[in-house]
């Protein structure tokens, strides 16, 4: 089953049997290097996380490390859910956005997009990154981007993703302090507030809207923003959670200070059970403080079927979204996946 | 299984694993408005069953009533059946034609094609309709027509629609009096024949075929036919009974008449056991009296498996078809399901 968060169902339903291809995101940030603050990779080697992640989506295994990427607790990457559905019913094709990767991944034959771009600067200690041209890459993208599908599924993979996105919300003088999710199930509060506190601290009120994104955002919250200005007439579902809601705000302030076109009737945010029904965000109330009216969905998917350890631990609150996972799962349902299926499915890869 | 009524199997057999979009043409004819006619519907406000039944397709809801159409006795409407199949193996696209509705469906992102057309005539009261109005836009229709799918396939909500196609045969001649099937299962024949009989008073012998038309019968079979022939090297599946045995047989009648060219291979119909085995009617007889060879099919599919009595009241002879429920269930059992599979979806509807 796919629940509404917010608009109406119609637009999912209309995308029912039509075939989509699935782009992955791959960011990473030097803020995912603070300690503690992060459970998306392994520790010292988080930085390796979004390559990990395109190796195992694309081609069921990891080239650039010996096992699939863990959290300190066991709980594996959501990208065996995306895989998953991959598997059980495949997407129409796969590539990869690498926005400044330190490894790139070791896979041939699918397409990984070059954006020649650095990895995304410590909003804690460094002064910041040129965001506008990242923007400008990502609005190029799109404006040139023709997709042979009936629509695209976006997802990403950025370690430390959540606190950059609740630093750019705030950055832009959204209310949105309570809103952003963790993949932690005891959400490290104190760190993270202490890195977005001095990268906010950075912030001038008089600063461009472009000017804050650098200072406190990373490549795939303001690539992706460009990527969904520059699109026409294609549909998008942004298949995350907070970190793509922060995609969005950075749309609408945009659209707030300039002649850009966007209709977001095309896009949809499509994430997970465990996000929209997070005691610790709120998404809805994110969404809301859009300008433009959006459709969400999440998928009615969780591990209750499961006597896996490191799978229920999804349904305790740990890990909760990425690498697409919540459009993965909207996707697969969509398409006559049942929820027996795609566990099975996730069972089968962890032995 | 999939089992021949007429032809070879091998149409249908072509078809397997190929990409089919669905559509429903939805029509409002003020004959269902006679008391005691048809069971589609809620008494009073049997106009308004061809928008529910386009709802509950396209998004699984009905928004311009507060509950599925379900006739007197509680047989819900066959729309289940083809709404189950597309959640377990999608159509490719499913949009409308909107064959003069009073209510339009409340629905967005689905395409309602608008032809413009009024609620199609009570025929054992008003006088007639411009019939060759309606057929030359059902053939301008076709001949634009170009699906990106390998096959279309062609549904319709008409309550008393088994009415006018009888009404129709018989004025175009055919002797077709036992062949008409009827949503009853104790058809009320002394209304029906009252109403047919009263139809064809109006007609004369030297009346034109559009003039006989448009004394008859509804915008469905005549929108259709012309459709039909309007279209260019494009595969059908017309999924329904004896009413859309009516369509073809004004198809062979224009021919008769006519220059215009008509591929019938390219055409199957497709419609449910109910239909196929039925005591009252004779789908067989009825495409035995085309001049054309014409491939027909039905899902062997029933209730068997289901103690759900509302359900249990289709293999009783209650509803028997509509909504393109045949052709789906053709449709479903060419990809794969099973009837296992499409009995627990329908079930899943009705709690």
């Amino acid at each position: 089953m796919i629940k509404t968060i917010t608009g109406k169902k119609d637009f999912i339903e209309s995308l029912r049997g039509k075939r989509a291809e699935f782009l992955l995101a791959l960011c990473y940030t030097k803020t995912s290097n603070i300690e503690g603050i992060t459970q998306a990779g392994i520790p010292g080697k988080i930085y390796l996380t979004p390559t990990l992640d395109s190796e195992f989506l694309a081609i069921g295994e990891v080239r650039s490390l010996g096992d699939v990427a863990k959290t300190p607790k066991g709980v594996p990457t959501p990208a065996l859910l995306t895989r998953g559905v991959h598997l059980l019913k495949p997407f129409s094709n796969i590539s990869f956005l690498d926005l400044g990767l330190k490894v790139k991944p070791s896979i041939e034959y699918f397409k990984v997009y070059d954006f020649n771009l650095k990895p995304s600067v410590n909003i804690a200690k460094e002064k910041s990154f040129d965001a506008k041209k990242v923007f400008k890459k990502g609005y190029k993208f799109g404006k040139n981007y023709k997709t042979k599908e009936d629509y695209i599924i976006i997802g990403e993979s950025t370690p430390a993703g959540t606190t950059t996105a609740k630093a750019t919300a705030l950055a832009l003088g959204y209310e949105a302090e309570e809103f952003f999710s963790s993949s932690f199930k005891n959400v490290p509060n104190d760190i993270k507030k202490e890195v977005i506190k001095k990268a906010l601290k950075k912030v001038k009120n008089s600063d461009s809207i472009f000017k804050k994104l650098g200072k406190v955002s990373d490549n795939m919250i303001v690539f992706l923003a460009g990527f969904l200005l520059g699109l026409k007439d294609t549909k998008v579902i942004l298949a995350g959670g907070t970190q793509m809601g922060a995609v969005l705000l950075v749309v609408d302030s945009i659209l707030k200070e300039s002649k850009l076109e966007f209709d977001s009737k095309n896009i949809a945010l499509c994430t997970t059970k465990w996000v929209a029904e997070d005691e610790n965000s709120d998404i809805k109330a994110l969404l809301n403080l859009l300008d433009f009216p959006i459709n969400s969905y999440y998928a009615d998917f969780d591990f209750l079927l499961s006597s896996h350890p490191a799978l229920k631990l999804y349904d305790e609150g740990e890990a909760k979204e990425g690498v697409g996972a919540g459009g993965a799962l909207v996707y697969g349902l969509l398409n006559g996946l049942s929820k027996e299926d795609i566990t099975k499915k996730v069972e089968s890869f962890l032995g």
